[in-house]
């Protein structure tokens, strides 16, 4: 299997800035390039940081001007989940807590009434990824970026983050521990970054979709977290900046056929 | 300075449960001992486990029982606090994200008409600690578990986590990183398990306790983290736990004087 | 069919404050005695204010020292409902907008998932109420004043107020008007105030008891509102006012059955 | 004073609904016409029903089709305010009470804290209104419908609703009576129907507008309640709607300046 990526952020620097860049896919590339532009003259590479899970960040101090970052990558072969930063117990241990947008601790109750009668954390992934694809409408941009998972069990709609957080705080809730990953996805449409879960069954970290948008075969991770909070391709601090447009590129040589039930590891 | 501590937990097991302690303190003690008794048995010792930041959890599958959970440390002289499980760079954008209790994303208007008129982190600090700590009555009993950062903020009133998760989320929302560390703290009163902040002013991780109740200089670390989520002291999954009893005690052979204006580092 | 109530609040007044009492029952009674003692000295009656509905609030601005309000009243036989204070159809329209405890315009998408399909008032006012009476817990004291029908859904317990609000949101958001009426309920165990609904089926407002906690047939209207905001028994403004003690006493010459399925309107 | 307004809504409806209006001035206008065309035909005129306080709610049943409504009126001189529908007393309790965008529960620490040393309604609607003036930014289409006032005020902006609901709340946290009147408002700009606060400072209700937008001596009263949820221009219910677009008109013969210091009654 081979993938090429491409994204291409055109930016707007109105007060200098602090950028954090997750867009590089984790672990290593058969091939890539990221070039940062500020005002058409190319800037020195941004420092690279490791961000767990073979993320990687890209943090830079960037002055005013109109930034245009453009990153290119292929990957041969299909990859394993480098190792979390601390043991894995601890790393499943952190995947059940509560996060800014799986606040598990407040559906304990509707976590149980809807699956609290089933055994085994496959059955309850299987059973919270159907229950989230039915209940949700897909409606891009029906969500706010401070919207958690309650608020979009209320709204009954929203877009990739919002079905992948309501994925994780359910199964949280039913001590299933569930992370998020920032994946290109290779057959998404429309094709922008894209949210899935990933849930442990008791061996193997399971790739969970409730959006069903695009094949999980060929996904291709960015970054992993708790929840949007870790995995945002784009975050500034203290400055100004504006996002004026984004495209995103992922393709595979040969599209696998999603099947829902299967079970998948991200690779 | 010699510090002595002592947590004792009853609980009564009523469904076997995976238990996680965070109550050893961080790092080396000069003596320590963690005695767990099912029922009067001794139990095996459970798995430590590196939480980060030089915290350490203990997890096991308990049986039913009555449980009696007794740890007694010793620590002789201040320690540096351990590198985080991720260079220190991410550590930091870390510290700056929204999470469960402290949604910064939330508070940015709030933050910025209140402090976004001072330079630098180390006047953001002070300022955002001496108007949490003005604005906020300490009230045991007075919040729920699930609160976060703004229920606080309107309730007006707390305990030391949500005075905690309250400074936080003010100083993320001013690009300040901000961390909760649970601690051990000689001279609290009424003795508990204590919460306090850590934020980075440039240099380093100020230690900030808007409550004021102890002195800083003697507080002993235990586990750190991004707020309450990730520090409680017990946590159970998949099982039935009821904590009966609690006793804390922490000494230190001469007690500080605290002063609120001193910057003070955890050790 | 006879009705005896009786209510008794024993209240600490440390700050002169404006009282107003709901706790007479609506429309004329055929006996009935308010009276009011501070510190062992008979007040003057308060004054009566129509409420609407019948019902008839009490509100007397009350000076220091420790007040103890009885109320004592008999009624012979049902009676209907008076006249609301605006036209039926305003009346109506008003009981299907979103209020303070029952913020309808939340659980739009929940209502439509679980209620859409079902044609007819009657029909979804049923469904309604068997959701809801299957779906919560009945724990005395497991819910706060400031709880909306949005808290209780995600908490699965309450009491009578929490029942109340969650029908009534879920029957606006269906576009069935509905109402909250505070009552004496003879039978009620423990006995204390209750809240029921009262929900327009096309033709009469059908009263409705989630909880299942009382027969409906001997209920006695209080008062009649939006949501608890309208119908407290005592509410203090502008002072400090403590409720030391209360007793409810409810009781009717023959008890009859409560047949949930049989539709009942408040007499 | 000579005031003419105008309205004008054009909807399609796609499923027939019952549609309320409130669109028409309250009490008698010197001249007035509202004209229904569905279609290309003129309908009957709707049902108009007495909605309290002299204004007019106007009820339809309204098949399918594209739905033209035009409202004109001509006012000469200013007017009183008619009675509330239940007594003086009992209406100005009322609107101390929370409600779904005023949730006057949650902010009485907030409130206390900023104004709690302040005597007297005067001085306290006074400081209100120029705190929430300080506070928020208007921005047109800041604000989502389901917003209440400790939403505003976490945002920071907002429109004349959101304005109005953060003043009504704060008042009723500290024991002033506020509620809600939609308006026409010569001199708003942009045009569009408005919202202002009603608060008793204990002889009168004055007319409080904390956005400064336009002059209040010269609005023009449409409805009054507690909130936006009784103030809506349009409401719909069983069935679906879309407004396509509106024209609001309103101009008085000499527009007054506005001195925000002035008090004033709405008339």
């Amino acid at each position: 299997m081979r993938r090429d990526v491409t994204a291409r952020l055109h930016l707007t620097v109105t007060d200098p800035a602090l950028l954090v860049l997750q867009i590089a896919v984790a672990g290593a590339a058969t091939s890539e390039r990221l070039t940062l532009t500020l005002d058409d003259v190319v800037l020195d590479p941004p420092t690279e940081l490791d961000a767990g899970y073979g993320g990687r960040s890209h943090a830079l101090e960037c002055p005013q001007g109109d930034l245009v970052i453009e990153y290119v990558a292929q990957v041969d072969g299909r990859r394993e989940t480098p190792a979390p930063p601390l043991p894995d117990e601890i790393d499943r241990i952190s995947a059940l807590r509560p996060s800014r947008y799986c606040p598990s601790d407040r559906l304990l109750s509707t976590a149980s009434r809807e699956f609290g009668h089933l055994e085994g954390a496959d059955a309850r992934i299987d059973a919270v990824r159907t229950w989230v694809h039915d209940r949700l409408l897909y409606i891009g941009g029906s969500s706010k970026p401070t919207d958690d998972a309650v608020d979009t069990l209320l709204l009954g709609e929203g877009v990739c983050r919002d079905y992948a957080h309501l994925v994780i705080t359910l199964l949280r809730a039913l001590d299933v521990p569930a992370r998020l990953a920032a994946v290109y996805a290779p057959g998404l449409f429309p094709m922008d970054f894209h949210a899935v879960v990933e849930a442990w069954n008791g061996s193997r970290w399971r790739l969970v979709d409730a959006t069903g948008l695009a094949p999980r075969e060929s996904m291709l991770r960015i970054c992993t977290g708790r929840d949007a909070a870790d995995t945002a391709f784009l975050t500034s601090h203290h400055g100004g900046v504006e996002l004026t447009s984004m495209q995103v590129m992922a393709v595979v040589d040969e599209l696998p056929r999603e099947d829902p039930e299967a079970q998948v590891v991200l690779g």
